[in-house]
């Protein structure tokens, strides 16, 4: 693939989910896998598809009312920006609110799931390096943990 | 400096220019330069000076009514996502508008300018590479394309 020329990528907000020009929404992941579950969830990639020149992507992610992410963990860190709607982040044991704008740095190996809030879809962007491992499930206690601080799976007992 | 831990970063929004919790509003450049102007415009690192383990870092720019960054071009490419007011972005000879959540690749050695339209502050993200090159000023020829698609700066004729 040539490499990537600069480009101009319009938000178009009057949908839901929020699209952009010429990037494809995506199913979140194929399946679902015990104690990763995830609900109501779609995928954009904004830059990474196009042999564009960074050592990042960035993705959109927007979850409808009730919907959550995978809990999960891996060696890579996370930069999610919420940009829509309410929501909250799982981070560990602990849960944070999220509203536009506020930013989250996700630590290498933190188990963290981020979950819609509100009558609103909770929309967010999320950098990632191009170079990356793949996500795991988190451990029987770090489940139990994230669960205790409001996260959703079907971890078990 | 040890590796960050997992941490969320609240937006104020009833600030301008916009602000995150305990990141540091900085001036844009030490200085100016010919050819390489700008104008009221702030700077703010929200990821990339605590010993983030990523490869890229997050920054956000706010220009006032009328500001503009440098125009200059680098190897490395940016990614800008435009988050409050009304701007444009000049990429060579060309000059597109962006309202919030418009996004920009902006691809290697692509001369390109940022500027702040209406009455609001123009507010965006630029996501680089954590390792990244220099800026540089535009070739005499460069300066000209640009200003003819509305560049700001004083390039020497």
């Amino acid at each position: 693939m040539p490499a990537s020329k600069s480009r101009l990528i319009c938000a178009q907000k009057d949908h839901t989910p929020y699209t952009w020009s010429e990037v494809e929404c995506e199913a979140y992941k194929q399946g679902q896998e015990a104690g990763r579950e995830w609900k109501s969830i779609v995928r954009q990639v904004l830059v990474g598809k196009q042999a564009e020149e960074t050592s990042f992507h960035l993705r959109y992610f927007e979850l409808e009312p009730g919907g959550y992410s995978s809990l999960e963990k891996h060696a890579h860190a996370h930069v999610v920006i919420a940009v829509r709607g309410q929501g909250r982040v799982v981070l560990n044991d602990k849960a944070r609110e999220m509203q536009a704008l506020d930013t989250v740095y996700v630590a290498p190996w933190t188990p963290h799931q981020f979950l819609a809030d509100g009558d609103e879809p909770f929309g967010f962007f999320c950098i990632v390096d191009a170079e990356r491992d793949r996500p795991q499930p988190v451990s029987p206690r770090e489940g139990r943990l994230a669960q205790a601080a409001g996260a959703q799976s079907d971890m078990p007992d």
